[in-house]
């Protein structure tokens, strides 16, 4: 087995931290209006204002599509790759075929109000994600060089949610600090303690 | 490039949450007994019912697939459309094709004592999801309007355990409000200040 | 519909924790050279000893490739098996299909410098995830009896990075227990009251 020899190619560089934090919540729903069929629009650089504007320095983001037609990936920015993946998911999932979820006459309530023949956009999304969790340091995506999170549209042109949840984590300051001053206050009798202010 | 001008459409609402939370974890494990080889098993309304139960208000829920043959997919629970989701994996990693994988003449122990032939089984789940974590928000997992939480049996019917993580975040009170009545009692004189209660 | 009387089938096993925790987070890199084209290396056995020589007890790990050619998957780590995969991914992306990514008389800067013809490696990338976030149960990744953490190469070989984001929750021991015993030290005037120690 190739990777019988794994293990001596793996090397650990721990860079352990620590204090322990308390937890800060925060949400934001990015709307993105898109304009083809299928399309690949990039949130990097909006979800990193967002970090630096909230100063969230440490913690994570969740990034989560609100749409049974509409993914989330990590992938490279380049504009041809774009065109490749494009035409990946067409060739996988053609839309020209037939699909059951097509079939109007047979369809059970209830239908969505703008609903299309997206049979072969709900399949692609089958083979995406709808979501990413990425680990934030430094008030960054700890993304690597080339990724880039993209909303990929597969049953465009529509409006979209996309769903941001930020946890945050925060230093913990343990009240025990203050708490024991009072006690060596009261057990010193000595009410004008500086550790009682 | 379609996407140079994607910054211009997307709009930001941030919903910031000031207060600082402790983290309260629970675990559960939903054990499902599937009937057929390739099946989309519904969980959303057990989780949310388990989310009211528990009355788990803010957090995140990752719902996760013990097995390599039964993945966990987010997309919408419409009939016909499973039935193309089937004929999709059906066509990607056709059941009748030659598997290394089942070739029990070449394969080394160890091997699961129910093990089926199933290569097949395995390739569609290497093409879907192992788990997915999704943000609650009052008491209720933060879907759109179309989606919904699947386990999806590659190789049924079996028995299935799917392990629920629940995240919960509590808002921190800190001690140092009541101290600070203690102190102020203390430095008072007064034993029967209301803040010593 | 098949899944109409699903909730009949569901049996959700309860093990709830009601402590309140605190948040300790650490980061590790992995770095891992890899030898093949196409290659899947078991991080497992790795990332455990991790969470025991850290006591990492309680919590999740959000195992991050840094890299658009490098997947993060869990599935079985039978040999044979895996060269199936191999051959999947190779039937969906061929390597000799023309990429509009490989032509290199098109594409726009920034290229990187050791860009190779790598279009396929990314179309299987899309089909395949970048990370996967698992749950942390008595300082083990709580994975099924089959289930094993890869990271899948697609443009080997080459050194990678994977970054790993230990989520560690800490039982939080609120300061209040101690302040009681300072309250009823000072309202019982017992100096030497056993609370106050």
């Amino acid at each position: 087995m190739d990777e019988s020899s794994a293990s001596s190619r793996l090397t650990l560089r721990p860079t352990l931290s620590q204090s322990r934090h308390l937890v800060m919540l925060s949400n934001a729903i990015l709307e993105v209006a898109t304009k083809h069929p299928i399309e690949f629009i990039d949130l990097t650089e909006r979800i990193n204002a967002h970090l630096r504007a909230h100063e969230i320095e440490h913690g994570e983001v969740t990034i989560f599509s609100r749409h049974t037609t509409a993914a989330i990936k990590i992938n490279e920015a380049e504009e041809l790759l774009l065109e490749d993946f494009k035409r990946l998911l067409r060739r996988l999932c053609p839309p020209e075929h037939g699909y059951h979820h097509n079939d109007m006459s047979r369809r059970k309530p209830p239908i969505a109000v703008d609903e299309r023949p997206n049979g072969h956009s709900h399949c692609m999304h089958l083979l995406l994600s709808t979501s990413e969790t990425i680990p934030v340091i430094d008030t960054r995506l700890a993304l690597g060089t080339w990724q880039r999170v993209f909303l990929v549209e597969l049953d465009g042109p529509r409006r979209r949610e996309v769903f941001l949840r930020f946890t945050q984590y925060l230093r913990h300051q343990p009240a025990r600090v203050i708490e024991t001053a009072a006690l060596n206050g009261y057990q010193n009798g000595n009410r004008s303690s500086r550790g009682l202010r």
